[in-house]
Formats: C-alpha cells, structure tokens, sequence
C-alpha cells in the first residue's frame, strides 16, 4: 500500500477537534490520510476539485464531515465515484439532526455512507474496513483492533465482578 | 423591464407539480422565467454553470426546490452572489423536515431565503417582492395581488356570517 | 443609496446579542439600518406601525428575529410587501425548533424568508444580496467579502497542508 | 346570560370542518357563539379589529384555530385580555407540530390556552368550563355532560363484559 | 372576592421554582391562591381529594404543573369541572416535549388549557384572565399589567434608538 | 393456574383492535384476561377501582392502552404495586409519540413497562414471561412459542434460497 | 427466595453511574443482584452467553440499559425467554431519543419492557414489582417502599402548607 | 471475480419489497449477491452465523436492512470486520425515524455504514463503489451509470426547455 489512500475533508476547522479522530484511527492502521478544509459552500470549486483529482491521486475513500446544512458529503459524493464517508458533526442549536438528514437522506443514484453524529472515529473504522478488502496488513491491524477492543470489555467486566459496583463507581471517579 | 428576471431550478421533475406554483405566480405577475431541471448530485457542473451564468443573463432572483438531503439550493446559493430562495419539498419518509433543514441551517456566509415545505407559491411572492423594489410594474401588480387575497378572506367571512357555519359548511362540499 | 435601507426588528432586547450580526454586516456593506424593539404581542399596533411605515421612510427589506411562538416576522410581513427576512432565535426549552416551524411554516400569500436558527449575519448577507439588484456599491462590497470569507479558508487549508493536523490543531487552542 | 359569548375565529374556511366542533358543543351547552374567518397574515386589520372590539359586544372567550405558522390565536391575544383559547389545526406536512408549537410557545406576558391538535372540542368545553363560573345554566349544562360520557363509558364496558372482545369487535365494524 | 381563587398543584416541590411564578403573579393581581405538592403517581387519592375538593372551597381555576409523563393537569381535569391550567414542565433528557404531548394531546371531552414549556407565568395571566370576566378588581390590575409591559417595550426601544445598537448592548451587560 | 390472571384496559373501544392482539396472544399461551373499557380521563373512580382491586381478585399483570396524552397506564400503576405493562396507541396527528412520552417517561417510583407503538401483541408476551416465571405450563408454552416463531424465519429464508428473490416477491403477492 | 435473581447488564463503564441505580434499589428489597459490563456490538458471544446461562443460574429478570443505537437489551431478549426491563441512557447528541426508539421499538415476537431516559430505578421497581408475584418478602418491603415515598409527598406538602411557597423556596436552597 | 460478493440480509421478508433494488442494482453492475431473510430478534444464532461466515464464503460486502428497533445491521457489524451497509426501512408508526436512529447511532468501534429511509438501491451503488476499488469491470460499469444517469437529467431537462413547465407537465400525466 503506497501513499495516501483516505481523504479526510471538513467544512472548518472547527470540526478538526472531532475529525481528527478518524485520521488518528487511520494512522495507526498504517493508513496515510490527505486532511483537507474545504466549504462546499464557501469554495465550491476547490472541494469539486478535491474530488474529482481524488483517484488519480491514489484516495481510495473520501471522509466528509459537515454540520448543519451539512452538504460536504453529498457534493464530494457528486464529483467522485468512489465511497464518500459522511460525518454529522453535532450543531450548537439542533444537536447535529440537521446534519444528519443533510447527509443520510441522499437521493437515489449518489449514496452517502453516514456514521453517527460526531461518529469520525467510526468513519475512521469503515474506511479501514473497506480498505482492509485489498491490504492484508489493514485487515489484520483491524482483526487486532477488534480483539483488543473486546479485551477491554472483558477487563472492566473481570474487574466489576472482583470489586462489584459501588466500589468500580469509586475506582471510576 | 426586459427578458427572464427568475431562475426556477429544481433537482427532479417530480418536484415539479409543487414548483409550477413559482413559475405561475411570476408569470401572473409578469414576471419571465427559467425553468431548469438539475439536480445538485447527478449534474453538478451543469447546476453550478446554471447558478454561475445566471446574473449575466438578465436573472435577479433563483428559486431552487429539492426534497431529501436537498442540497441544491445551498449548491447554487454557492455559485452566485444573487438572492436564492429555496422550497423545501415534502418526502415520502420525513415529510419534508429532512428537505428543510437541509436548506435553512445554511452555515454563515451563504445564505439561502428558505419558505415553507411545498411553499413554491410564496417562493414565487416573496421573488415577486423582490423585483418590485426595482420594478414599479411588478410592485403594482403585487399590491393587487395583497388587496384580492384579503378582498377573498372578507367575502368569506360575509359569506360566513349570512348563512351560519352550518350552511356554510354544507355549501363547501 | 440615500437613507436607512434596513429595518432589523426584534421582539425583545434579549434577542439583541444574536440579532445585532445582521445590524454589524450590513454596516460593513455600507448599508445603514434602523434597529427597533417592539414584540408583535406586547406592543402590536407599535409593530404593526412599523411595518406599514418602512416603505415611505425609505426601507427596502426588513429583517425580523423572535423566538418561541416567534410571529414577529410574520405579523410584519402582514403589514407590508417588502421583503422579511426572518431569524428564528435559539430557545433555553425547545432549541428553537419552536422559532423556526412559526417563521417558515407561512401560509400560501404572505412569505417570510427564513434563515438558520440564529443565522443573524446571514440575514445581513441576505439582505445585502438583495440590494445589490439595485445598488452596484453594495454589489461590489457583497463580491469582496465573498472573495474573502473564500480566501480565508484557502488559507487555512495551506495552514492545515504545512502543519498537519494534528499541530494545527494545538495552534487552535 | 344574553347575547353571544363566545368569539370562534379561523385563517380559512378550510378550518370550518375542524372548528365546528367547538360551535357545536357551545351550542349544546346553550352558548352563543359569532364564528369568523379571518386571517392574521392576510386581513390583518380585520383580526385586530375583531380582538378588540370583542369585549364591549359582550364576547368573553375567544377561540381561534390555524395552522402552520399559526399565528392567530397569539395575535388575538395581543389585541385583548379576554382569554384565548388556540386550536392547532393538522397540517399535511408536519401534522400539526408546527401549528402545536407556533401556538403554545406564547412569550411571557400574553398567554393562549392551548389544547390538542385538532381539538376544537375541547376548546368548545374549555370555553364552557370559564362561562360555567359565572353562568349557573352553563354549569349545569357541563356537568349534565360530564355525566353522560361517563355514562357512556360504563355502558360500552358493561356491553364488552356481556360479549367479551372478540364479540365486540365484530359488533363494532 | 373573598377566599383563594386559584389552586396551584405540582407534582414534585422540584417545579415549585418554576411554578412560583404563577402564585407571585397572581398575587399581584390581588388574588389567592391555595399552592399543593402532590402527585398523580405518588399520592393518588390526595390529589383526587384536591381536584374534586376545589370547587366547594371556592377554588374557580386549578393551576397544574408537571414534567415527563405530566399527567398531573389531565388528571386533576378528570376530577373537576373548574378550568384546569397546565404548565409542562423542562426535563433534563427530552426538554419538556414529553411534558407538552403530555399535557396538550388530551382526548375529546376533558381538556387542559396548556401553556409554553416553563410557562408558569402565563399560566398565572390566564388564570387572571378568566377571573377577570367576573371581578372587576382583577380585570382592572390586568389592564393595569398589560400596559406596563407595553410602555417597558417602548421605552426599551426609546433607549434603543437614543444609544444605538452597539452601546445599548454595552449597557445591557 | 386458576383463573384470570391478566387484565386488559384501553381507554376507548377504538383501541380494542389494536388491544385484542394482547388477549388473543394471552388466550393462545392459556392465560385468562379480564378485559375493560375504562378512561382515566371520563370514568377516573372506576379506573382506580379497577386497578385496586386487581390484585385481591387474582389478577397479577395489568396491560393498559392508551393515545394521545396516554394517561391510562400511569394513572393505574399509581394504584397498585402490580407491574403494569403500557401500550402506546397511534394517534392520528403525532403518529403516537404523543402516547409513548406520556406512558415511557413515568417519574421515579411508579414505572410502566412500554412496549412499542401498537405494540399489544408484545405486551400479551411480556406478560407471559412474567407469568412464566411462576406457571410452568405458560412457560412451556411460550418456548414453543419462540421456538414456532425461529421455525418461520427458517422456513421462509429457505423458500427465498430455492426461489431467488424475484420469484419470491412474485409469490408474495 | 436463594441467590441472585436479577441481572443488570450494560453495554460500558460509562453507564454505571445511571444503572447503579437499579442495583441500589433491588439490594434495598433484598434482592440480589448480578452486574455486567457486555457490549452487544464489541462482545457479542459474550452477550449471547450472559443471556443465554441467565435462567440456569436463576436469574428470573433482566436488565439492561444502553445509549444510541441501544441494542444491548434487544440482543438478550433474543436469547431468553425471561422477561428483559430496557434502559434507554441519555446521550450526549440526541439526549437519549435514539436510545428509546433502539429499545422501544421492538418488532412483534420480542418484547423489551422499557422505562424512561435513565430511568434506571424504575427499572428496578419494575424487576422488584415482577418478583414480587413470587416472593413475598419483596412484595412486603415494596408496599413499604410505596407508603413512604407517599408519606414523604404528603410531608412535604404539609410543610409547604406552614411555611408557604416563598419561604419553601428559601428553604430549599 | 468469482461467486457472490455482497450479502443482502434483512430481518422479514415483508422488507423484500424495498430490500430487492439493492439486489437488482448488483446484478445489473454484474456482481452476484446472497440474500437472506434472518431476523436479529428471532434467529439471532443464525443471524451471527450468516455474519461470522460470510468472509470466507467470498463475500466482501455485507446490505442489510430493517424496521423499527432495527438492530439487524448493527448485530451482523458485530460478528464481522467487512463493510455493512444498513438500510432503514420506514415504519407504519415513526416513519423509519425509529429504524434511521437504531442503524445509524452505532457506539465507537462498530461502524454501520447507513444510508437513507428505504435507500436500498443507494445500498447497492454504495456496495458496487467499494467492490469497484477492486474490480475494474464493476468500476466501469458503475462509471457507465453514472453517465446515463446524468445523461437521462440532460435529457428531461431538453424536453423542459422546449415543451415549457405546463406543457412538460401534462406529458408527465
């Protein structure tokens, strides 16, 4: 796997602080991110631009994460063929359901893979599983991911029954 | 006042039965149209190019409807600096409140005028009031407008008062 | 352009803080506007008064904020054939999901052209693109800030490209 | 008591078949009542004018339905201190959430007493509920009814004890 | 008028900061009130006794408060032919919207009279508003409130104009 | 198992179509039903009677259905420590999240077990369940139930593997 | 009644802090109480067999609560005909609306006993509630713990009725 | 590309109806599918089965659909690493917000990639764009739709154009 292969696109960089967590989660896959800050609205021609140069370039998955009239994704999805993540950043005033609807409810013909809201860690996890069809090595860091996520439950739970709750409550504060 | 003052995009033509509403209010009111179906994820160049050509062509006022994630009045909203009104259509599955706030919780810097859902018709007054601040002809015919919409109200409520409501109600049948 | 072209109307001082965005914009456009506090249900015939008046004083677009049952916008556009421009205010109970149905949900005739929930600056840029239909000065200033809002993201964007996100994100703090 | 008591006001006649309800009751319970169509939005005027001529013709409750951004019923309340009573009436987009909101969420200081979507009804006994204070013919009438729909209730439950359910039902269709 | 006019009922003496605005305005229309915690879940048989109690104690209008699953106004309706007010109270998870649904969607033949989210002060005004129909003495006060509040709006928007918005909000700090 | 052990309570004979599902589940696992038509609203004495007497007649689980403003399960669990299991009834207007927020969102200490909207039939298996944890012969009857239940899944996956999608759509018609 | 007889289970530590409430409930009947932490997404085997073993080691009742797309009790009610109490936990972006319908919702077959937004001791109520059909030592100390949440209302009450609402308040700061 | 590459689950077969575009969409892009019906709730061992086999049975991509409390794609995403795309199927009660909330809020760690309410065949292009990173003849087939696609827009927009917006509409008759 040679060169970047996910792009991660966001409407300000005031969503950076959630979005990060899907080029972070990438990173440690062994997966190159290209981040980029892109209006759809505000610069409607650079973003056409970042999706359309996208495969030729080597991006395999696109990444969008938006808030509130949250097109980003759907506009990326409309310039590229290639699998379009979107991200429902959360709003100050409608909690992130305006975000949501603007990107889930596509029209049929150009889909939007949607995550939950704020979800960029998930987009992170997709992406490396739609990657993971064609890189053994993302398969099998995601095969390890999903394992020591599942040890984890299995501590805490391990330490729950030892303590029982009132004192794992106390150990948590 | 000379050649197509308004611009009526919408994203399908099955978004036109609600849509006419806008063209037939403006014709009423003498005001020429354009009628473009373009949606904003299957035809993006052509629904920028349509947005971007729009002032040098004589359009004041776009009127943009889409249902869903609807994206296409906020797309063209991004291409032109003129005033976009945006008609949030009704979905089989949302009833439309996934079509508005799609259009209303535009992100600061680009605006879009957004009217009811299905509310093609006041797209078309309120494109109308627009014109008429710089079109006296457009000004008179809407201040009739106002005056036989409220004369209609008056002649109901007449009506109302003669026959009692339980006639009244007979009679609308 | 000689005059106040504005009417920015709230329906209580509280609203101020969001509404005075619109009143900063259009300033910066060059356009002078009348501010005025005055509840459609506290003081009707002092906001009925004002909107019947707006026109022979010069106004050309009123733009109107309320929140809760926010009939405001409205009630004026009751009164007058200028263009409103509505701004659902943020409630403490329901978000301002409550402000936005009762200002966009208009019936068929008199037409609010609702922004986002708190959207006052978009108000002002809406405005502001209404004007420029009529005044080229405003046109050039609205052509200006559209190239600077889209220069900035460039910027950040270059930002972004030299310092990786994750030390921008440090530079964000 | 002489004379009639109670104002009915609506948007439309296409509330008519909704708002019947409420003349019918009062007129069951014996109370006049004036029924008109009138519009905030488009008659304005006119509503002022009815709010606030209401309570030297005698009227001392006023009922108004609409629906949308249903204004109405607060811009009555704002012309008088009789009180108001709000009926949302369902609309074919959001069902009435709109109406429901636009007429509850009143501001401090001008209160409407709002009942259930559709629930002109209710309205009608509201309205008797506050004349029964001070008509004693009025009371007498309520709790005559009150007396009734229990009855009625007892009586179907009665019927499903003597056919039991599945009986019933085929009763019922 | 001799004796408490109006019972204020709550479920929790968690709403009495919210519902103590009803009680303090009424007192300042010169009216009694009775002030109860009780709840329709935790203590059914009280606050049946309080509703069925009311009217032989001269109570005329019952003030209810709840949040959640409010059952409490519809419930005390149930009971009483006395006009039944009530105020959904905020909740932490839903907002209020449960307490609304809660209160206003009552079936045909008991309704409540339901007020904003909150709205114990409205509550009080339409309380004071149906009494008013019989003691002149509230009447009077209420006029008196009424057009204090409108000259408060006024001279806000005095000051408005006097200063500007820019220093208003200065001072409003 | 001697006797009926379950009572059925629906605040309307419109909701004993959707309420029958419950008993007829109930009668198929061999559990007996007392069944009533009983408005917390319009008969409130005989819907606390109803639910204080349950337990000394043998009943050991209510299921109540409700709409709108969905007071009837609360106002029973208020009377009896059995548990009570609500079932949300569709409204015409809100769909039925007016009756799920009234019966889910019970205040802390009376709770109601909430099945889904219509949801009558799941509320007869609830019940069974709890039955099941002291009769045997319910118990039984119910794995057979769920193990039936599987049977259908498995026999229809089968059908679609020999058909293929498009003749089984075809078959289903 | 020997050994444990309920058990709670939840998908993270992090809503411990919400379930710990049913656990503190059901130890004050003298109910014992299993606790588990198991995600139904990261340890679905686990889940299965925590559902599955459940009624061999004695469990008579589940339950479990979970945020989001809350399938936590949903997936145990799949794998056991024991009754399953469902808590939907707030969540951060949709105050816990997705966690109720993802719990509530549940297709015919199988039944979830849902309670409010973190309402975790009502789950408990209702768990202490079932078993006491069986036991009566539950069934005792439930009936006392219903008197004295009584008697507290009723206490609080009387207060308020010597001390007055103003003072109450003060009271209660 | 030999055998069947995408898996299209759904939880009834009364889904088929809306599950099928996403089936006929793959075939006409040339890839093969499996299709199953396999409820979470009812067979939930199969369900994990179908989950935890698909990889090497060939399959890359996992659809799957379902209503209400759809816990369906979220539970196969569960016993799986491959890409799952859930599709929320719109219900007779919420309209499938319930299904969109219980599909798409999925916690950190199992992503489901969601699409709109009955989106299947949006399904089915989303799983042919991720099969088309791998596959040139899907990529080219799906480069092929999207053309005509475009092309069909074109299309109804010439004939818009000549025939005129009233003309256009009584043709779509």
């Amino acid at each position: 796997m040679n060169g970047k292969k996910v792009a991660v696109v966001m409407g300000s960089d005031s969503d950076l602080p959630v979005m990060k967590d899907a080029v972070k989660f990438l990173e440690e896959m062994g997966v190159g991110c290209e981040v980029h800050i892109s209006s759809a609205h505000r610069v409607p021609h650079k973003t056409a631009f970042i999706a359309e140069k996208a495969e030729e370039k080597g991006i395999e998955v696109i990444i969008a994460g938006a808030g509130g009239a949250a097109h980003l994704p759907g506009v990326i999805a409309a310039f590229t063929h290639l699998p379009v993540i979107g991200v429902p950043i959360k709003t100050s005033t409608l909690s992130g359901i305006d975000s949501l609807y603007s990107i889930v409810q596509m029209p049929p013909g150009i889909p939007v893979a949607t995550v939950s809201i704020n979800g960029a860690k998930n987009a992170g996890i997709l992406a490396a599983e739609i990657l993971a069809l064609k890189y053994p090595e993302v398969k099998e860091k995601l095969i390890r991911f999903r394992k020591e996520m599942a040890d984890q439950v299995e501590a805490k739970d391990r330490r729950l029954q030892e303590l029982g709750a009132a004192k794992y409550l106390e150990e948590m504060k």
